[in-house]
């Protein structure tokens, strides 16, 4: 009999109603002649009251006692969750993360999944028991409770699915994977499958279907990952390796980013140790830059553009200012609204021209491009936020996206 | 340096300024130049409220279910307190009841303390960290969460505190044990101090202070357990060895129990086995029968009435008619509403008489006796509810309670 792992998230078993539904979905999926393994999430809300909880306890709790307070939210779902299969006359079976052996390796709150020993699962399956795993947890080389980051319960079900060589199914809010978000461009379509370094560069652009690590996992394991809603039964999107088409359309996706914002600095000495100490000192402070662009020297002087998470501005202001001083003649300005719009597609690989493609789009519609930046699969632009709306109505047609 | 074992129970732990203030308690007592080990419950209402949700979802929760969802609730409350007291500049570390090696024996949510590796604390007390430890939760021979019945988290401190050679203090939301409820007698005394006997049929009586098989396992290992207040800093109660003085009163304490009904049966036949044959019924349905009386035989019939608890009368009842039926002589009255009052002490053992002095007590204010049983150390009347207040008084002032 095949293994399915299955992973419902916090909005799914958010309710006693919705646990039940959830119950009756695996149920289903059973009797259709699988071993069921079902991965949950806290449910919805849980993780940021316990969170809240904490903070008003300290502005900075230790990380290890966090793992242990929100590890608890998962444990209450699978609780829940195996009651209710058993009330329908399916015998069921709840685990913690390392009740069933999810070593983790790495810092508190961040953990990494290094093994699973799936033997426990194994025996319960044997045992023709429905088995429900925690997902987000898992316990390190001290025998500590550790979880993995937020999302970390995609990870926990592609690791299981690797680990027991089993198909895996997330179960989310959403019914797949879109080539544009639905709520900012309607007619977008729904794709059935779209490859795992896609799925990557949309995630990491802040299509927050999937977390990324999962999709990582996904593809170093070779497990495909069907992404599908928990409420209603459309199809939804599978993520799996590319097929090598030749004639793949050169863009599978297009993602929208309106939480960064651009610095520029002009009249900047073409300096490269001050220039990369002033990315350096950003670094130190973890402010995650993305986009960096840099003029070509004029008299001496480029001029450098870059984007960082709006949340970090004001502390990236700081330390910029503190470095610029000794050089009265550089100027910065702040953009702190940007839309950073960004089309993906393994197509991109063997098709030429799609930035020229865009470059010409754009124009056509008189949108000024403040920055770009182009990787093998991806190529983003900084445009000014008024004319988002114009700017995907334009792609998403021409793309058929 | 002595290791102090505290616990502090749901309502001490009940919100955020609670838990700070029983964080703040356990600073000043390791400044002391205590070794500090505390043992928490689940936030006061915590456990109600997700036993609440798990009979929304099924009428029967399978009980291996029921203790993997309670035990989430000390979880929480161990994290929350680390988390007060790192902020307050004391390294403090929780453990689970599995961490800490706390085995357990026999079902779930039941389950007893087999026993407990005590090195993971040890170590933990070894870097100078305030160890906090879940009560009322351990880990079985098949590595699965167990928990230990209500009240739980007192075991859980007393067996700690046995096995790490420690003092015991529990904290809870009375300030001390009194020798008759302060509720129902406000000149109550406070006890200094109890021996483990006295406290075991006080608490079995309903003076609902201590988990009775806490009481148990400190009078097997001999470890006194200090009861007191977790709000104020009055002086609380010790129970501990008896000192055996020949001299101490005849009485510690008196206890009143409103919850139980009362059956009489007469002209029932003297007829050993029919009467064993009734009681046997009512024990394999777990109706707990307390007080038994039975007068000796008159033309070869006897009366025989028994206690029980008032949520058993039902069914209790119905039993019985079921065997009566075949006597239509046997008379069944029901005696819904009693008073259970109970005197207990140590010194009854060395001093006679005490019986005969309560019969005169009542008989001096012409309180009617239903029934009374006696054991070495405690006598027990069933006395009409209306009574009851004059009894308390009479007998509380003759024995200086």
């Amino acid at each position: 009999m095949p293994i399915l792992v299955q992973k419902y998230g916090g909005t799914s078993v958010g309710s006693i109603d919705r646990i039940k539904n959830v119950a009756q979905r695996i149920i289903e999926k059973k009797l259709e002649g699988n071993k069921m393994v079902v991965v949950v999430s806290a449910m919805a809300k849980t993780t940021d009251q316990l969170l809240d909880i904490a903070y008003q306890l300290s502005k900075r709790p230790p990380k290890r006692e966090l793992d242990m307070l929100l590890s608890t939210g998962e444990q209450t779902s699978i609780a829940l969750l195996s009651i209710a299969l058993n009330e329908l006359g399916h015998e069921a079976i709840s685990f913690t993360g390392p009740q069933v052996g999810i070593k983790t390796t790495g810092i508190h709150t961040k953990s990494r999944i290094s093994e699973i020993d799936g033997t426990r699962i194994q025996n319960a399956l044997n045992e023709d028991k429905i088995v429900i795993v925690a997902g987000f947890q898992g316990i390190n080389e001290n025998d500590d409770i550790t979880t993995l980051g937020r999302g970390g319960s995609d990870t926990t079900a592609v690791a299981l699915a690797a680990s027991l060589n089993a198909e895996c199914q997330i179960f989310t809010d959403v019914d797949g994977i879109y080539s544009v978000d639905p709520r900012l461009y309607p007619k977008a379509k729904k794709l059935d499958t779209i490859c795992y370094e896609e799925m990557l560069e949309m995630a990491s652009l802040g299509a927050g279907v999937m977390h990324t690590r999962a999709i990582e996992l996904g593809e170093k394991y070779n497990v495909p990952i069907y992404v599908s809603s928990s409420i209603n039964n459309k199809k939804g999107t599978m993520i799996k390796e590319s097929d090598n088409m030749m004639e793949g359309p050169a863009i599978t996706g297009m993602a929208i980013n309106n939480d960064e914002a651009m610095i520029s600095l002009n009249h900047v000495p073409h300096n490269i140790e001050f220039i990369a100490s002033i990315f350096d000192a950003l670094a130190k402070k973890s402010i995650n830059i993305d986009m960096i662009s840099q003029t070509s020297p004029k008299n001496n002087q480029v001029s450098i553009s870059f984007t960082l998470p709006k949340e970090d501005l004001l502390e990236g202001k700081e330390i910029l200012n503190s470095y610029i001083h000794q050089y009265p003649e550089i100027h910065l300005t702040v953009h702190k609204e940007i839309t950073k719009l960004s089309v993906v597609g393994i197509g991109m690989r063997s098709q030429s021209g799609v930035a020229a493609q865009m470059f010409m789009l754009l124009a056509e519609e008189n949108i000024p491009i403040h920055m770009v930046t182009t990787s093998e699969i991806k190529i983003s632009y900084v445009i000014q936020p008024e004319d988002q709306q114009k700017a995907i109505q334009k792609i998403a047609e021409t793309f058929d996206l």
